[in-house]
């Protein structure tokens, strides 16, 4: 059997794709995980915490009740005709199903869809993008995904041919696109964040490091910019903005916008701009810049990552390469309805006015208070313990500390055959069940490494 | 722009895959339903009748209503806390609701869940295939999927590192398969069923292809085998199921066993029977012979193809190559919640006793009962039909019926630039509005072709 299937014949692209987020620490932690729940009392602690990754609800975040109360009316359509369901159901959760049933053919949840999304739930999202940015956005640019990672690798597959063509990624980045990159045997060409000025994004040093990779004779075929950042989670400024949409012009770059945190800005003086709204206040067309803008379910007030929902708005591509990423978007067939009903509602949610609009505000406020109010919290901690210095986090769900381990430690580490910043991240675990991941994961470099 | 991404620069593998499934016909028809519906009456015909693929509930299937009351329950367990819901709700389906929350850390169906599925839902699944196949299953060998087809594409970028590596696949085949082992840049071997006895798979047949890529430098790392049949509908005899197996066995292939119709079986003298059955019932054990199993809740009675759940079960790797399954599955987070509830649901049922039982029974039979009903009615239409003939519907979803085109429409077909099939199926959706796929687009070949 050994040489049927065995590590060392399978695809090398696979061996080499690393997912911090998920990988070592997370493991051992289910592993604990076990251990408590069959030996109780076997561990300092009782209960595991994950704070590897942005998953509000499996920290007791509570979903918001509307978009629960249209997701179970669609899903059951026939509650619909009861009248017990008047009183279970606010009356507009129950007119929102309605609507959205009317505008799937046959009002079939459960049938495979249009391989972009189910047509009137894109076009709700595109009024959702219209209203947001003041610009027209068009339901056939939009691609309904299983979340905002599929969307990601569709464009990483469409792109790559070969270690040749390089994908330009903030360091420290999400590793989802390292990960998906080397899935897709491309090359990534970093760029760095600035710790020192609140991981400010300087388009110099964009310049630099894409000639740098040219020389070396890699394609460098776009630029992801991750606003508002993971992990970093800084907010970009506008200004910036314009830079980075003019630097893609300039240099012939494709715009990969991952906004997914764009409901998570925490500080009064910071905004969220998605650059859709950017590059059409710039002047740019239609036709004009090539751009593709991810939004997902799974962060915001919403939280919602277990539904796996999201979109890609994609912009600026000319008709035969949008029939090839349709061509890619069929061949998984479609992401799941219940996905895409939920992005059509974060899209749109309750208005004023609608019966359930004052129980959504105060929940959605009350989520967003309660994120600002912890990402202080975590932020001042982390600034008042010794050896740790965090920056501001203006949004997303994230800081990025950067901690002085003493000598001793790092020996300690070494001894392990680990990276210390891995190592403090194992010992941390294993005392309290805490599950962070070292920075280390996302790239980052000795310095303002975890270390 | 046209520099910065043109179809000349996209990757060519993606140009290479096609899906004929979801192909040119598809999207023609869809422009035909936009101009029914801006245009009503302008068409020979009111509807537009997909049936490209096997999409139940978009012909009007009706979903199992103990399936959706239980995932409503889920989308929103609110209600289990309402008096009104014992009256909307069924018994089984409240309390199954709140067995599987209370299996969902913290009853958050808004979370991500570790990458291979929540434990207990697993835990449900394998109940479920034990008990179909007499021998034991364990949750570790469970990947809950969206649909099968990533857990498809995840082993094709397991297994393929170019295109040396070969995966022997029936001919004619669900594109998934060419496209999945086009886009991971692979060799698809091809083998082909026997129209003349029904779409027998002769493992003669199947050593002749081997031995053929072999001799070309061809290293073939896999066999996949539709059973039953997609797209020719064939349900395979235990003795050649035991063939198979010996032939991986001996050759060193990983098996992948596409059981997704395993629900679908319409004559009485055929059963379906698992690989994983029958790999045990040879003797072989856990570590023995490497399988991978995908089911999903897209076909059976069930058919929620919507819902994108589905799994596979891994059985006979090495932990270190399991790791590396993991790893992939793990860089998209986690299927779908919805999806899946609902695998663990098609795996295990009402059984007897249950308030629902008797409901879910009588609508489970009627639904088979009507695709079997339908089968032989399409079957017996065809060998009724001048210049067709048809093999037996034993099981699946599809006919894939033989035709005998005139001189002149092949020619018509050739001055129009198509295959002759394509373009008979071009012209039977202009004239009918029914969508049907050309086997062409199976990769059938000549003389059995629907020319």
């Amino acid at each position: 059997m050994a040489t049927v299937v065995a590590v060392e014949n399978l695809n090398p692209k696979v061996l080499q794709c690393e997912y911090a987020v998920r990988g070592e620490i997370v493991i051992h932690a289910q592993r604990l995980q076990q251990q408590l729940q069959t030996q109780p009392g076997s561990l300092p602690f009782d209960e595991i915490l994950y704070c590897n990754i942005g998953n509000p609800q499996s920290l007791g975040q509570q979903p918001v009740t509307f978009f629960r109360e249209v997701l179970a009316l669609c899903d059951h359509p026939s509650l619909l005709e009861k009248a017990e369901t008047t009183s279970l159901f606010s009356a507009d959760s129950i007119s929102r199903a309605k609507e959205i049933l009317a505008t799937i053919p046959g009002r079939a949840t459960g049938a495979y869809s249009h391989s972009q999304g189910i047509k009137g739930l894109r076009d709700a999202i595109a009024a959702g993008i219209a209203s947001r940015d003041g610009f027209p956005a068009n339901a056939d640019d939009i691609f309904i995904t299983d979340g905002a990672s599929p969307g990601v690798h569709m464009m990483m597959q469409l792109l790559i041919r070969n270690e040749k063509d390089g994908i330009l990624c903030p360091i420290p980045q999400y590793p989802l696109y390292s990960a998906s990159i080397a899935l897709h045997g491309g090359t990534l060409v970093p760029y760095y964040l600035d710790e020192s000025t609140g991981w400010g994004l300087k388009t110099s040093d964009l310049k630099q490091q894409l000639d740098d990779a040219r020389s070396k004779g890699i394609d460098v075929r776009a630029l992801v910019v991750i606003n508002p950042g993971n992990p970093t989670g800084q907010v970009l400024a506008e200004e910036n903005q314009y830079d980075i949409v003019k630097f893609c012009q300039n240099e012939g770059l494709i715009l990969l916008a991952d906004e997914v945190y764009q409901e998570n800005v925490y500080v009064a003086d910071k905004k969220f701009n998605s650059f859709k709204k950017i590059v059409r206040s710039m002047g740019y067309g239609e036709n004009d810049f090539p751009l593709v803008s991810y939004q997902s379910v799974s962060k915001g007030y919403y939280g919602e990552c277990g539904k796996r929902g999201g979109y890609m708005e994609i912009t600026g591509f000319s008709a035969p390469v949008r029939e090839q990423i349709y061509k890619i978007a069929s061949v998984n067939l479609c992401s799941n309805i219940t996905g895409q009903i939920l992005a059509s509602l974060v899209m749109n949610p309750p208005k004023p006015g609608d019966e359930s609009y004052a129980a959504y505000q105060a929940e959605r406020d009350g989520i967003l208070e309660s994120l600002a109010r912890r990402a202080k919290a975590i932020e001042d901690a982390f600034n008042n313990l010794e050896g740790y210095s965090c920056n501001k986090a203006e949004g997303a769900m994230y800081v990025f500390p950067q901690i002085h381990l003493p000598k001793k430690a790092i020996e300690a580490a070494k001894a392990a055959g680990k990276a210390p910043d891995a190592f403090y991240a194992l010992r941390l675990l294993e005392s309290t069940g805490i599950v962070v991941v070292p920075g280390s994961g996302f790239g980052q470099v000795s310095k303002s490494n975890l270390s």
